[in-house]
Protein backbone atom coordinates (compact mmCIF):
# COMPACT_ATOMS: atom_id res chain seq x y z
CA UNK A 1 0.00 0.00 0.00
CA UNK A 2 1.22 3.41 -0.79
CA UNK A 3 1.39 5.82 1.60
CA UNK A 4 2.16 9.81 2.27
CA UNK A 5 5.39 10.20 3.96
CA UNK A 6 6.50 13.51 5.21
CA UNK A 7 8.22 15.93 3.13
CA UNK A 8 9.72 18.24 6.11
CA UNK A 9 13.40 18.41 6.42
CA UNK A 10 13.91 20.43 9.10
CA UNK A 11 13.01 21.47 12.89
CA UNK A 12 12.51 24.98 13.41
CA UNK A 13 12.01 26.17 17.12
CA UNK A 14 11.54 29.99 16.96
CA UNK A 15 12.33 32.48 19.71
CA UNK A 16 8.90 35.10 20.66
CA UNK A 17 9.89 38.46 19.47
CA UNK A 18 9.81 39.74 23.37
CA UNK A 19 12.34 37.18 24.57
CA UNK A 20 15.30 38.47 21.68
CA UNK A 21 14.40 41.74 23.14
CA UNK A 22 14.87 40.88 26.71
CA UNK A 23 17.98 39.18 26.35
CA UNK A 24 19.72 41.52 24.06
CA UNK A 25 18.82 44.24 26.75
CA UNK A 26 20.29 41.94 29.66
CA UNK A 27 23.79 43.15 29.47
CA UNK A 28 24.11 43.60 33.00
CA UNK A 29 25.55 40.55 34.86
CA UNK A 30 24.01 38.94 37.47
CA UNK A 31 26.18 38.48 40.08
CA UNK A 32 23.74 36.17 42.91
CA UNK A 33 21.54 33.06 42.58
CA UNK A 34 18.82 34.96 43.57
CA UNK A 35 19.33 37.56 41.28
CA UNK A 36 19.43 35.09 38.48
CA UNK A 37 17.09 33.26 38.97
CA UNK A 38 14.45 36.51 39.44
CA UNK A 39 15.43 37.03 36.10
CA UNK A 40 14.91 33.74 34.81
CA UNK A 41 10.95 33.77 36.82
CA UNK A 42 10.31 36.99 34.86
CA UNK A 43 10.94 35.34 31.64
CA UNK A 44 8.12 32.90 32.68
CA UNK A 45 5.94 35.69 33.72
CA UNK A 46 6.05 37.61 30.22
CA UNK A 47 5.82 34.25 28.72
CA UNK A 48 2.42 33.94 30.37
CA UNK A 49 1.25 38.05 29.67
CA UNK A 50 2.63 37.59 25.89
CA UNK A 51 0.50 34.02 25.38
CA UNK A 52 3.59 32.34 23.81
CA UNK A 53 3.83 29.35 25.73
CA UNK A 54 3.48 27.57 29.54
CA UNK A 55 5.11 28.74 32.45
CA UNK A 56 8.23 27.86 32.27
CA UNK A 57 11.71 29.99 31.71
CA UNK A 58 15.50 28.81 31.67
CA UNK A 59 18.93 30.67 31.21
CA UNK A 60 22.48 29.64 31.02
CA UNK A 61 25.06 32.00 32.70
CA UNK A 62 28.91 31.81 32.82
CA UNK A 63 29.79 30.69 36.05
CA UNK A 64 33.00 33.02 35.56
CA UNK A 65 31.83 35.97 34.89
CA UNK A 66 27.53 35.47 35.75
CA UNK A 67 27.02 36.88 32.17
CA UNK A 68 24.05 35.56 30.38
CA UNK A 69 24.59 33.70 27.55
CA UNK A 70 21.21 32.77 25.97
CA UNK A 71 17.45 32.17 27.60
CA UNK A 72 14.64 29.75 27.10
CA UNK A 73 10.88 29.80 28.15
CA UNK A 74 8.21 27.14 27.21
CA UNK A 75 7.45 27.20 23.51
CA UNK A 76 5.10 23.40 23.58
CA UNK A 77 2.10 24.73 22.47
CA UNK A 78 2.92 27.28 19.90
CA UNK A 79 5.81 25.56 18.58
CA UNK A 80 3.84 22.28 18.33
CA UNK A 81 6.83 20.34 19.44
CA UNK A 82 7.15 18.69 22.72
CA UNK A 83 10.47 18.96 23.87
CA UNK A 84 10.45 22.44 23.26
CA UNK A 85 10.54 22.66 27.51
CA UNK A 86 12.69 26.07 28.51
CA UNK A 87 15.63 23.86 29.87
CA UNK A 88 15.99 22.57 26.20
CA UNK A 89 15.27 25.73 24.25
CA UNK A 90 18.26 27.84 26.45
CA UNK A 91 20.87 24.76 26.33
CA UNK A 92 20.33 24.30 22.58
CA UNK A 93 20.65 28.43 21.96
CA UNK A 94 23.93 28.21 24.22
CA UNK A 95 25.38 25.66 22.21
CA UNK A 96 24.35 26.77 18.94
CA UNK A 97 26.23 30.49 20.04
CA UNK A 98 29.34 28.62 20.98
CA UNK A 99 29.47 26.30 18.05
CA UNK A 100 29.22 23.27 20.26
CA UNK A 101 27.11 20.48 21.42
CA UNK A 102 28.83 19.99 24.64
CA UNK A 103 29.02 23.54 27.13
CA UNK A 104 31.43 21.22 29.01
CA UNK A 105 34.28 21.14 26.79
CA UNK A 106 38.07 21.34 27.81
CA UNK A 107 38.06 24.78 25.91
CA UNK A 108 34.80 26.67 27.42
CA UNK A 109 34.04 28.20 30.65
CA UNK A 110 31.84 26.59 33.38
CA UNK A 111 28.07 27.09 32.64
CA UNK A 112 25.08 27.20 34.79
CA UNK A 113 21.37 26.37 34.03
CA UNK A 114 18.94 28.33 35.95
CA UNK A 115 15.10 27.00 36.07
CA UNK A 116 12.27 28.38 37.34
CA UNK A 117 11.10 24.81 37.89
CA UNK A 118 12.97 21.55 38.57
CA UNK A 119 13.64 19.74 35.22
CA UNK A 120 11.13 17.30 34.08
CA UNK A 121 12.36 13.35 33.46
CA UNK A 122 13.38 14.89 29.79
CA UNK A 123 15.34 17.79 31.04
CA UNK A 124 16.71 15.90 33.67
CA UNK A 125 18.31 13.41 31.01
CA UNK A 126 19.33 16.17 28.70
CA UNK A 127 21.84 17.93 31.32
CA UNK A 128 24.64 15.14 31.23
CA UNK A 129 24.89 15.78 27.50
CA UNK A 130 24.45 19.45 27.75
CA UNK A 131 27.84 20.04 29.34
CA UNK A 132 26.27 22.07 31.97
CA UNK A 133 28.47 22.10 35.33
CA UNK A 134 25.79 23.64 37.79
CA UNK A 135 21.71 23.39 37.70
CA UNK A 136 19.88 25.96 39.94
CA UNK A 137 15.98 25.42 40.57
CA UNK A 138 12.98 27.70 41.09
CA UNK A 139 9.62 25.74 42.25
CA UNK A 140 9.97 22.22 42.92
CA UNK A 141 7.69 19.42 41.45
CA UNK A 142 5.11 19.58 44.12
CA UNK A 143 4.67 23.34 43.01
CA UNK A 144 3.99 22.15 39.27
CA UNK A 145 1.93 18.99 40.20
CA UNK A 146 0.05 21.48 42.32
CA UNK A 147 -1.43 23.18 38.85
CA UNK A 148 -1.90 19.95 36.95
CA UNK A 149 1.75 19.61 35.61
CA UNK A 150 4.07 16.60 36.43
CA UNK A 151 7.65 16.16 35.99
CA UNK A 152 7.30 12.74 34.80
CA UNK A 153 8.93 9.27 35.24
CA UNK A 154 11.97 11.51 36.32
CA UNK A 155 14.91 9.33 38.24
CA UNK A 156 13.80 8.69 42.22
CA UNK A 157 17.66 10.29 43.00
CA UNK A 158 18.08 12.87 40.36
CA UNK A 159 20.12 15.14 42.45
CA UNK A 160 22.46 12.31 43.29
CA UNK A 161 22.67 10.97 39.74
CA UNK A 162 23.30 14.52 38.50
CA UNK A 163 25.50 14.91 40.91
CA UNK A 164 27.37 11.33 39.57
CA UNK A 165 27.78 13.28 36.34
CA UNK A 166 29.62 16.27 37.47
CA UNK A 167 26.43 18.27 37.61
CA UNK A 168 25.98 20.09 40.93
CA UNK A 169 22.40 20.96 41.86
CA UNK A 170 20.88 24.01 44.09
CA UNK A 171 16.87 24.08 44.51
CA UNK A 172 14.84 25.93 46.18
CA UNK A 173 16.25 29.42 45.09
CA UNK A 174 13.54 32.24 45.11
CA UNK A 175 11.13 29.15 45.52
CA UNK A 176 8.02 31.53 46.51
CA UNK A 177 8.29 33.88 43.90
CA UNK A 178 8.94 30.60 41.60
CA UNK A 179 5.67 29.19 43.01
CA UNK A 180 3.25 32.08 42.31
CA UNK A 181 4.26 32.26 38.62
CA UNK A 182 2.69 28.80 38.29
CA UNK A 183 -0.07 29.82 40.55
CA UNK A 184 -0.41 32.68 37.95
CA UNK A 185 -0.46 30.47 35.08
CA UNK A 186 -2.96 27.78 36.17
CA UNK A 187 -5.65 30.86 36.40
CA UNK A 188 -5.83 30.98 32.94
CA UNK A 189 -3.53 29.37 31.15
CA UNK A 190 -3.77 25.26 29.19
CA UNK A 191 -2.73 22.81 31.30
CA UNK A 192 -1.23 20.37 28.88
CA UNK A 193 -0.09 17.29 29.66
CA UNK A 194 0.67 13.26 28.84
CA UNK A 195 -1.61 10.95 29.61
CA UNK A 196 -0.85 9.48 33.33
CA UNK A 197 -1.64 5.81 32.51
CA UNK B 1 29.74 44.85 33.80
CA UNK B 2 28.47 45.13 30.20
CA UNK B 3 28.53 41.81 28.55
CA UNK B 4 27.27 40.56 24.84
CA UNK B 5 24.54 38.64 24.79
CA UNK B 6 23.10 36.10 22.08
CA UNK B 7 21.19 37.74 18.95
CA UNK B 8 20.16 34.25 17.75
CA UNK B 9 16.70 34.22 17.82
CA UNK B 10 15.90 30.01 16.99
CA UNK B 11 17.09 26.76 16.87
CA UNK B 12 17.01 24.89 13.52
CA UNK B 13 17.76 21.36 13.20
CA UNK B 14 18.60 20.58 9.61
CA UNK B 15 18.10 16.89 7.91
CA UNK B 16 21.03 16.08 6.26
CA UNK B 17 19.52 15.72 2.48
CA UNK B 18 20.13 11.63 2.15
CA UNK B 19 17.27 11.25 4.77
CA UNK B 20 14.57 13.44 3.03
CA UNK B 21 15.68 11.71 -0.11
CA UNK B 22 14.95 8.08 1.46
CA UNK B 23 12.27 8.79 3.11
CA UNK B 24 10.26 10.20 0.43
CA UNK B 25 10.80 6.96 -1.55
CA UNK B 26 9.77 4.59 1.45
CA UNK B 27 5.80 4.90 0.09
CA UNK B 28 5.48 1.35 0.90
CA UNK B 29 4.25 0.00 4.46
CA UNK B 30 6.37 -1.74 6.91
CA UNK B 31 3.87 -4.38 8.16
CA UNK B 32 5.93 -5.95 10.78
CA UNK B 33 8.04 -5.24 13.97
CA UNK B 34 11.19 -6.68 11.97
CA UNK B 35 10.52 -4.63 8.85
CA UNK B 36 10.21 -1.79 10.37
CA UNK B 37 13.31 -2.09 12.42
CA UNK B 38 15.21 -3.16 9.80
CA UNK B 39 14.21 -0.11 8.00
CA UNK B 40 15.51 2.09 10.75
CA UNK B 41 18.64 0.06 11.29
CA UNK B 42 19.31 1.03 7.39
CA UNK B 43 19.08 4.19 8.41
CA UNK B 44 21.96 4.66 11.13
CA UNK B 45 23.67 2.80 8.77
CA UNK B 46 23.86 5.23 5.91
CA UNK B 47 24.44 8.16 9.05
CA UNK B 48 27.52 6.86 9.38
CA UNK B 49 28.40 5.94 5.89
CA UNK B 50 27.13 9.88 5.21
CA UNK B 51 29.43 10.92 8.31
CA UNK B 52 26.13 13.00 9.21
CA UNK B 53 26.14 12.12 13.01
CA UNK B 54 25.96 9.02 15.50
CA UNK B 55 24.96 5.65 14.73
CA UNK B 56 21.34 6.24 15.85
CA UNK B 57 18.32 6.25 13.98
CA UNK B 58 14.39 6.26 14.65
CA UNK B 59 11.03 6.71 13.11
CA UNK B 60 7.61 7.00 13.87
CA UNK B 61 4.83 5.26 12.22
CA UNK B 62 1.06 5.03 12.14
CA UNK B 63 -0.05 1.61 14.21
CA UNK B 64 -3.08 1.07 12.25
CA UNK B 65 -1.60 1.57 8.51
CA UNK B 66 1.96 0.64 9.41
CA UNK B 67 2.65 3.31 7.54
CA UNK B 68 6.03 5.61 7.97
CA UNK B 69 5.30 9.01 9.32
CA UNK B 70 8.46 10.84 10.08
CA UNK B 71 12.27 9.41 10.56
CA UNK B 72 15.37 11.05 12.19
CA UNK B 73 19.12 10.09 12.91
CA UNK B 74 21.13 11.19 15.53
CA UNK B 75 22.52 14.93 14.24
CA UNK B 76 24.61 15.70 17.84
CA UNK B 77 27.84 16.27 16.01
CA UNK B 78 26.56 18.18 12.68
CA UNK B 79 24.06 20.24 14.57
CA UNK B 80 26.59 21.10 17.27
CA UNK B 81 22.70 20.37 19.30
CA UNK B 82 23.35 17.64 22.32
CA UNK B 83 19.38 17.51 22.38
CA UNK B 84 19.36 16.09 18.04
CA UNK B 85 19.61 12.62 19.34
CA UNK B 86 17.37 10.58 16.90
CA UNK B 87 14.44 10.12 18.65
CA UNK B 88 13.82 13.56 19.45
CA UNK B 89 14.30 14.38 15.59
CA UNK B 90 11.57 11.93 14.72
CA UNK B 91 9.05 12.70 17.15
CA UNK B 92 9.64 16.66 16.57
CA UNK B 93 9.00 16.45 12.86
CA UNK B 94 5.94 14.24 13.13
CA UNK B 95 4.34 16.75 15.51
CA UNK B 96 5.24 19.15 13.16
CA UNK B 97 3.82 17.54 10.25
CA UNK B 98 0.78 16.56 12.34
CA UNK B 99 0.37 19.63 13.92
CA UNK B 100 0.13 19.01 17.21
CA UNK B 101 3.14 19.35 19.84
CA UNK B 102 0.96 15.47 21.41
CA UNK B 103 1.07 12.82 19.28
CA UNK B 104 -1.82 11.13 21.79
CA UNK B 105 -4.16 13.47 21.36
CA UNK B 106 -7.70 11.94 20.96
CA UNK B 107 -8.40 12.87 17.06
CA UNK B 108 -5.51 10.95 15.99
CA UNK B 109 -4.56 7.25 15.53
CA UNK B 110 -1.79 5.51 17.22
CA UNK B 111 1.70 6.21 16.67
CA UNK B 112 4.74 3.74 17.52
CA UNK B 113 8.85 5.28 17.68
CA UNK B 114 11.15 2.67 16.27
CA UNK B 115 14.30 3.35 17.30
CA UNK B 116 17.83 1.55 16.83
CA UNK B 117 18.88 1.86 20.31
CA UNK B 118 17.19 1.69 23.71
CA UNK B 119 16.46 5.50 24.67
CA UNK B 120 18.91 7.01 26.49
CA UNK B 121 17.47 8.84 30.02
CA UNK B 122 16.63 12.27 27.63
CA UNK B 123 14.77 10.47 25.18
CA UNK B 124 12.95 8.23 28.05
CA UNK B 125 11.96 11.61 29.61
CA UNK B 126 10.51 12.73 26.11
CA UNK B 127 8.53 9.88 25.61
CA UNK B 128 5.52 10.64 27.60
CA UNK B 129 5.11 13.91 26.40
CA UNK B 130 5.38 13.18 22.90
CA UNK B 131 2.13 11.10 23.07
CA UNK B 132 3.27 7.94 21.17
CA UNK B 133 1.46 4.80 22.35
CA UNK B 134 4.18 2.13 21.58
CA UNK B 135 8.07 2.07 21.51
CA UNK B 136 10.34 -0.73 19.45
CA UNK B 137 13.73 -0.97 20.53
CA UNK B 138 16.59 -2.53 19.03
CA UNK B 139 20.26 -2.62 20.55
CA UNK B 140 20.58 -2.02 24.35
CA UNK B 141 22.28 0.32 27.34
CA UNK B 142 25.05 -2.61 27.44
CA UNK B 143 25.46 -2.46 23.18
CA UNK B 144 25.94 0.94 23.65
CA UNK B 145 28.32 1.25 26.82
CA UNK B 146 30.43 -1.50 24.63
CA UNK B 147 31.78 0.79 22.14
CA UNK B 148 32.14 3.75 24.84
CA UNK B 149 28.72 5.64 25.17
CA UNK B 150 25.98 5.18 27.45
CA UNK B 151 22.05 5.47 28.17
CA UNK B 152 22.61 8.45 31.08
CA UNK B 153 21.03 8.55 34.06
CA UNK B 154 18.15 6.81 33.19
CA UNK B 155 14.94 5.51 35.37
CA UNK B 156 15.78 2.27 37.13
CA UNK B 157 12.30 0.88 35.81
CA UNK B 158 12.27 2.24 32.72
CA UNK B 159 10.31 0.12 30.86
CA UNK B 160 7.89 0.22 33.94
CA UNK B 161 7.57 3.61 33.71
CA UNK B 162 6.39 3.88 30.23
CA UNK B 163 3.90 1.36 31.09
CA UNK B 164 2.39 2.84 33.82
CA UNK B 165 2.34 6.22 31.21
CA UNK B 166 0.12 3.98 28.55
CA UNK B 167 3.34 3.13 26.60
CA UNK B 168 3.90 -0.63 25.76
CA UNK B 169 7.33 -1.57 25.02
CA UNK B 170 9.50 -4.04 22.73
CA UNK B 171 12.95 -4.81 22.97
CA UNK B 172 15.76 -6.58 21.65
CA UNK B 173 14.02 -6.53 17.71
CA UNK B 174 16.90 -7.53 15.22
CA UNK B 175 19.26 -7.06 18.22
CA UNK B 176 22.09 -8.74 16.59
CA UNK B 177 21.59 -6.16 13.49
CA UNK B 178 21.17 -3.10 15.47
CA UNK B 179 24.45 -4.06 17.83
CA UNK B 180 26.73 -4.71 14.38
CA UNK B 181 25.72 -0.94 13.20
CA UNK B 182 26.98 0.30 16.54
CA UNK B 183 30.41 -2.08 16.31
CA UNK B 184 30.87 -0.70 12.57
CA UNK B 185 30.67 3.03 13.80
CA UNK B 186 33.04 2.16 16.61
CA UNK B 187 35.88 1.42 14.19
CA UNK B 188 35.94 5.12 12.74
CA UNK B 189 33.53 7.46 14.35
CA UNK B 190 33.38 10.06 16.94
CA UNK B 191 32.35 8.57 20.56
CA UNK B 192 31.41 11.68 22.14
CA UNK B 193 30.08 11.68 25.72
CA UNK B 194 29.72 13.50 28.59
CA UNK B 195 31.96 13.22 31.53
CA UNK B 196 30.74 10.85 34.26
CA UNK B 197 32.10 12.32 36.98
Amino acid sequence: MKTNTTKIDNILLQLPTWLTTVVAEQSDTLPTPEARMHFVIQLARLNIEHKTGGPFAAAIFNMETQALISAGVNLVIPSNCSMAHAEMIAISLAQKQLNHYDLGAPDLPRFELVSSSEPCAMCFGALPWSGIRHLSCGADDMDARAIGFDEGPRHPDWVKALNERGISVDTGICKTEAKEILQTYAKKGIIYNARQG
